[in-house]
């Protein structure tokens, strides 16, 4: 259940990032945090900033999802912790490996991302 | 502040991994949460078989820490949102690339660990 929740989040995500990164500011808060190659942004006008500025640099990404694991949390609000790792292709240059851990906490009907760390995987 | 206690945390926790894996069963509660290659085990009494089981499958295991990213959560009880990605060297073979994903909680005076999720990347 949270393995196939998380799948359709994953999914959701990166379709989203790879059309139009500034659609998924509805996913973030005052709150979330966002480690993107290890700078950290708090809140979501920084992350729109931080996904704006990457919209800018790089101009065709792809997300190529792997593996999707996920559980569920024990703190409150309750939320799932999730942990993606895959392939990026920018620009159309050679794959790269990325990991992306989220922790989404449940508002009401909403799902939102509380926690975000990505991070390229070097060989 | 976070990102140095991952950090220590990280590496006390490997130490202790490459060590005695079964050590490490005081960090872990009944409401832990372990998903080792995608297979999930719950609570202190099942993560601790399967480090054991582990320990008698590889008798030579080596972590070295590349990048630990740490962000405070902001549910309750507090903690911490930690993502490691480094190499794994199994019984003197090739180095593998690894992530892993840590949701800590402060529980008094000490730290344990809610959420773990562990990923070889392969490329």
């Amino acid at each position: 259940m949270a393995e196939e929740f998380a799948k359709g989040f994953a999914t959701s995500y990166y379709d989203q990032f790879d059309r139009d990164r500034t659609g998924l500011a509805t996913l973030y808060r005052d709150s979330s945090v966002l480690t993107f190659e290890g700078v950290q942004h708090v809140g979501v006008a920084a992350i729109v900033a931080k996904l704006k500025d990457l919209n800018e640099r790089f101009s065709n990404v792809k997300h190529q999802v792997g593996v999707v694991d996920a559980q569920p949390t024990s703190t409150t609000p309750p939320g799932l912790f999730v942990l993606v790792t895959g392939l990026l292709i920018v620009d159309d240059g050679n794959p790269l490996q990325f990991s992306q851990a989220f922790h989404l906490i449940q508002e009401g009907e909403n799902i939102t991302v509380a926690n975000d760390v990505f991070r390229l995987v070097y060989g």
